[in-house]
């Protein structure tokens, strides 16, 4: 049997291993930080009208500037964005690999600051762009200093921020925004997946856009939408980086179906964005039951919480899973991270946890 | 206003304009090699079934393996193929550049046979790969000797095939592969776009996959199976093979929603597929009547034909939109590509054709 090593595969390649959280099939299922109230049935009877209005049509390529999509999506986001100012792709991932295709690539190299989102630096090694890890401040935060201290030294071409932070749930300021902003020639990439699940009040870097051209917000339907299955994301920036992002998609990348689901879905987002505050409300009873079960979580501001605190986070993973409830092992020292679910899987998630015994002793 | 100019894009891509066929709405649309047939009205509730089930649970990221879509692929394609043999992207597209990934990229080569499908000199240079030109035979063939001679003079670590080749419909022997394949240790990359639409009986390379590790070939549900919309491309090799494309492709590139229209239309193969020999009788039908009004199209394996004759190819790409057709212009010199439609559509072509007058004169 030919194995990959018997392959002519790049060099960078070999010995790597595949990307992915475990895919199982589990009762209570809290490691992808996905949403896990299904779609209003209302919403899924709109979806299914504009798929099937879109199959009356499949044997043609898609709109290959998706402009109605852009075009919800900026009222969606509001702050006087028109279709001009955005991007779609199949997913965040792609997005996000748009932008390092665009202003990345071998010879180029990005700032970002671990820990973060695990997909910023493998799409950033995927497209040949040197990434390089930045400090944080104590408890994941990074203050406007850091941030310019960090990209002074570094001299990247781009400067990747989440905001919130994937895995920690840690806000970010405007002003280290804007500090990075100021401190680079390169382009700003802001990871805003979890937006949503901001305290209320909290400003966007949307508010940031005008008269920043190097400054890129990205977006995704997956978590506050409901939407992981149908890969939507999306950013927002200058009409002259989507002008860039054009050189360098795949032509017709996002489908027919895909456009005229999003579209459905958007035409809800009342409705969809409902869910949101229940999401808020579990994520903030898991930052109160936590240390009453010894555990010690990270302030959050998305929809999942980074609790340390274990003694070993794998045997805690292992004894969830035995009780049927799937968390996240992120490879963080006595850490573990879970997505706030419904109200019922938020439940069985600490009912478990409190029969697995896995917390340090507490320190004096 | 900021211009692409302004932003810190790669040098590379300065001055560079997006891809793409001009989208325009016309009556009569015969440029992109569409399958002009809708799909029949059955199949169309199917997919619409399918989707709505898949929308139940689009909360939740998608099966990242899609195993399902995986098996009914290699269903289809039979040749004792299984899901592992198989591959699939959001468009051959994708799947292309997963294969250019993995085994191209910066400092690697390939090898193409212009004129052949631009997007394989595309895809190449967005991954770094080197694209190197080989010579065709005349008539656009590629013998054995031609291929092999072409390989040892360039010595790339991938080579291109396109059978039948767009723009030209160039068939090609299976002959020529196995000579690629032996005189070569890189992949060879046979694209398949078009091979439902060969002449019955014609044997395709997934016949010379069995022993035969490095050989990838790829298809697509865009054409036969008139799905462009829906951007279902995929390939079919030795387990090996998708193994490595595992490491680079996007985790849950494919969406829920898209691997439950692709399964819902394969298990209507033999419907699907009923078109297809309606659409080569209007290729033939062109092979017949385009040399009565004076050009001469090249033989033709696809759902389009290549003529030649043209005396002003863009004057007469204008004269026939003029008349609400629209047809390729690629730039291959008095020559233009048209898709072989329905029949109707067909005799819309022809007709305005005859009122064009562009014709090169008659030689002697």
């Amino acid at each position: 049997m030919t194995s990959l090593d018997d392959l002519p595969i790049r060099d960078d390649l070999r010995g790597l291993t595949p990307y992915g959280a475990p895919q199982r099939k589990v009762k209570v299922a809290l490691n992808v930080n996905e949403n896990s109230h299904g779609i209003p049935e209302d919403v899924a009877h709109d979806i299914v009208r504009g798929v099937a209005e879109a199959i009356l049509t499949i044997h043609r390529y898609p709109d290959r500037e998706f402009t109605d999509l852009r075009e919800r999506l900026a009222g969606y986001l509001g702050h006087d964005l028109t279709a001009e100012n955005i991007w779609a792709a199949n997913g965040s991932n792609e997005v996000t690999q748009h932008v390092l295709q665009a202003f990345g690539g071998p010879g180029r190299s990005v700032l970002g600051f671990p820990p973060t989102y695990s997909m910023h630096s493998i799409l950033s090694a995927a497209t040949g762009t040197q990434w390089v890890e930045g400090a944080r401040d104590p408890g994941f935060e990074i203050s406007p200093e850091t941030v310019v201290r960090e990209i002074e030294r570094t001299r990247t071409d781009l400067v990747f921020l989440c905001a919130p932070n994937n895995p920690t749930g840690t806000g970010m300021s405007l002003e280290t925004i804007e500090a990075a902003y100021d401190a680079t020639d390169g382009i700003v990439f802001v990871d805003e997946a979890y937006a949503e699940f901001m305290p209320t009040g909290t400003p966007s870097a949307l508010t940031l856009l005008e008269g920043r051209p190097r400054l890129v917000v990205s977006r995704t339907m997956s978590k506050a939408f409901a939407f992981a299955g149908a890969r939507v994301g999306y950013l927002a920036a200058d009409p002259a980086v989507t002008d860039a992002l054009r050189l360098v998609r795949l032509p017709y990348h996002l489908s027919a179906i895909t456009q005229a689901a999003a579209i459905a879905a958007l035409g809800h987002a009342t409705e969809m964005l409902a869910m949101v505050d229940d999401i808020k409300a579990q994520r903030d009873r898991l930052l109160v039951e936590l240390p009453r079960l010894g555990y010690s979580p990270w302030p959050s501001q998305a929809n999942f919480v980074l609790f340390a605190g274990v003694a070993d986070p794998h045997r805690t993973w292992q004894d969830l899973l035995d009780q049927d409830v799937l968390i996240r092992d992120l490879g963080i020292p006595n850490s573990l991270r879970v997505s706030a679910g419904t109200e019922a899987e938020t439940t069985a998630f600490l009912a478990a946890l409190s029969g697995t015994d896995g917390a340090l002793p507490a320190q004096n």
